[in-house]
């Protein structure tokens, strides 16, 4: 997948592989992450400091990371300077060796990243909430897996892994920038053709990831003691899954909700009441799953107030909706987002790869544009009673075992 | 300062005052930033829910932070928005009504916003290092201040700060993007007349902030008790002022010292023992003082064997200097890092804004090129030899009193 961007000097390329930490079984726990840590480490033409170095000796940004349904290798560098990238990324994505001391000491590495996501309270929570939310299903699973899975992950569990999901089939290669697309393919097809990577001209695309039915939030609360400063909590009820239609009108009713500075609940918890710094509502969406949630640090002394305010605008919202100006504003807000996005080749290449990944359609940005304006308050405010009167699903981390009051 | 970029249809503009922590006494610890806070929240004629509102709806980002020497409110927006952003954010600086409710709710949201800087490892750790390297001059503060100070800040204060600091002599408007530089001048006359805020025609900028001599780093070590998982550490030396011609082969030294994931402590502490995930370098400059410094999270059995690899490597830098390969690369790096961000209208007005604020000099991109193309061999090692045979200052927070061996 190619976008044209004439007047920048840059291309940015992603690698996107339809794996990620929900196809682990218990035992691989972190398995897609470890993996795309190792891939960084080295291939029969290229050590570690080699990758390293092609791309840093341009300037380039180079990284990768893995999520819940996909794990995606991401380059930012000059246009001139893609070919380097395509390569680099080519020979890493078909060819790593894998070999058992890069395996020992990328696990070490990830033991170190594990703590420092323990000891950051936005990690801890949202990991929490997972697990109370999706239970023992891979969903629930943090997607770095845990101290136990990674000290026991085999360097033949790993390679196993890398051969079985990282087939040309589930596999995206996105650009955009300053390039012409029969160059940009001619170039992929030759830095994933090693080792026979390509050999098997009659293989397909696999469809995108399709769910039998859709897998609902488990509700209730959890509490998990942890000697921070701060509370940290999510707040969320079940959501809609990725393709559902109705996430036009979602964005228009989370701007509302909490996606920017004038909504509800920036006003009412932080403008009104200085009850937290940071308080905001986001969307997640999964193939056959998806969550509506509220995150908020506060004061432990605040944390009943905090409690009582984020659910008395979710019960308002699904009274009384959102207002005709409320409608008008998050129309504005997305679109703005929207036109504002175009101009970073990233997210141009993100787009175009997820849709071909997870959607399996791209309409146009007017098309999108066009969906966001056909939204209606009917819309919005059916979907805020059917979303805000459900049972509601609530992790919070802080110094206490349980919540005050 | 305005800088015109045909082919974008946004526009990033910055409001950027020449003030910040540095600027306070003791007991107004905290100030630029509280006063930062307060500006977001309502004018004679707009309330806090009117500045947001007036943003969000069409799309934009919309923000401020405070630094130890300047304070800066920047919005992006698409081009035909941009007289919105330039009224809003003119209204706020000159005609904020900053009441006592105001203060009241601002002071809690500051508390939890300290709150939450003390449950980020990071911070804790960037700031301890501060404190031991500067001090108990201003440059060795918080800039959020402390909970007592925040605490004990009155109204009065508060305003006073506003009126004496807050001055079109001590302020710079730069504006990147889609713009012609005659518009966006009067568009900034006009929203920033309000109050009599232009009213002194014989008024100068002030001169860019100079010191009076160079001020050291207090060298030694720091260790803080905390009940996290990782140890993070900081290990820095004295630095160069802002000024200082040698930053250019400072830029280069820090590519190959820890800049990127080519670099030597990269390439040692991760690829090759894998003692930690995150490890790099960085320097800081200001007026008068500046600081050259490497970061590290470890878990607490690595600590010992990190430090001896990051010393070593300090050590060797000071004896051997880089490599011509090195030199080279970091050059590279450098250069495509400079010309990547030009794509991007938030970098481009900082740019300008520092220039007129910081440096009283805007050379050409094309001239920046030249300086970086300048640096020699020599200019490197003559650098890390001053700089790594100093006395070392170190910061270290982690689950003991002490550090371990």
């Amino acid at each position: 997948m190619t976008e044209a961007m004439p007047g920048v000097r840059s291309a940015s390329i992603g690698v996107w592989v339809g794996v990620g930490s929900r196809d682990e079984s218990p035992s691989l726990s972190g398995a897609s992450h470890f993996l795309e840590h190792v891939l960084f480490r080295g291939t029969p033409t290229r050590t570690a400091l080699d990758i390293s170095v092609e791309l840093d000796e341009v300037g380039g940004e180079f990284n990768a990371f893995t999520a819940k349904e996909y794990t995606c290798f991401h380059a930012r560098v000059l246009d001139e300077d893609l070919p380097l990238a395509v390569d680099v990324l080519g020979d890493m994505l078909t060819s790593s060796t894998v070999t058992a001391e890069d395996v020992e000491a990328e696990r070490e590495v990830i033991l170190d990243e594990i703590a420092m996501h323990d000891d950051d309270p936005d990690d801890v929570v949202g990991n929490l909430y997972s697990e109370k939310a999706w239970g023992t299903s891979p969903l629930g699973r943090p997607i770095a897996g845990t101290v136990d899975s990674i000290r026991s992950l085999t360097r033949a569990q790993i390679v196993r892994y890398y051969r079985s999901r990282y087939s040309p089939e589930n596999m995206v290669v996105a650009v955009a920038g300053n390039v012409d697309h029969t160059t940009v393919v001619r170039q992929v097809r030759t830095a994933f053709s090693r080792a026979g990577f390509l050999a098997d001209r009659s293989a397909r695309p696999l469809p995108v990831r399709r769910g039998h039915r859709a897998r609902r939030t488990t509700t209730g609360d959890v509490v998990m003691s942890r000697p921070f400063e701060q509370v940290n909590l999510v707040l969320g009820v079940n959501g809609l899954v990725r393709t559902d239609e109705r996430r036009y009108a979602l964005g228009v009713l989370n701007a509302a909700l909490g996606g920017g500075t004038s909504s509800r609940l920036f006003q009412e918890v932080r403008e009104a009441r200085g009850l937290a710094y940071s308080v905001y509502s986001y969307a997640s969406h999964y193939t056959d799953a998806g969550t509506v949630a509220v995150a908020v640090g506060c004061l432990p002394s605040k944390v009943t107030d905090v409690l009582a305010v984020v659910r008395g605008e979710l019960g308002r919202l699904a009274d009384g909706g959102i207002s005709e100006v409320e409608l008008q504003r998050g129309k504005g807000q997305l679109r703005g987002g929207l036109v504002l996005a175009l101009e970073d080749s990233g997210s141009r290449m993100s787009r175009i790869a997820k849709a071909e990944l997870l959607y399996d359609e791209l309409p146009s940005i007017d098309e999108v544009l066009r969906r966001v304006q056909d939204v209606t308050l009917d819309d919005v405010n059916a979907l805020a009673r059917g979303l805000f009167r459900q049972q509601q699903t609530l992790a919070v981390v802080g110094p206490f075992d349980a919540l005050p009051g």
